[in-house]
């Protein structure tokens, strides 16, 4: 079974990197753009029963290992 | 507008750092995972007057910037 997880700062919490490219973009003329954050972005291949159970074992993975609870917030959707 | 875009290796590239979070994950006994891959995830804020101006221009970014065309391939949604 397929699971996607993302992970992301939470609001509040300065992105450094995503400042960093957002000026780096905004030199490259893209002055359209008003904010970027970067996070990221797993691909998991779990065996399971059920999607629910997928689910609850992958987020047991996120709080075990995948995602900072201090900083970070994450979601995981699975796929079939 | 909003816009997400999703960063992630190439089938056929060794994904280096999902091995070693899969290895890791494994020895804390999640033996049901198969297969890990990381990628990136960004979220985009872009002044725009149509998601497919936004579509475009958040695309032109990837391949500015955003990633590395060699080993990566990317994904670009318009929220709304």
């Amino acid at each position: 079974m397929k699971a996607n997880v993302y992970v992301t700062l939470k609001n509040g919490v300065l992105d450094i990197q995503g400042r960093a490219v957002m000026d780096a973009l905004g030199s490259l003329d893209f002055k359209e753009l008003k904010d970027l954050r970067i996070g990221r972005f797993m691909e998991l291949e779990v065996d399971a029963a059920t999607p629910e159970e997928a689910k609850a074992r992958v987020t047991e993975m996120c709080k075990s290992l995948l995602a900072n609870p201090v900083i970070e917030d994450y979601r995981v959707e699975v796929a079939e």
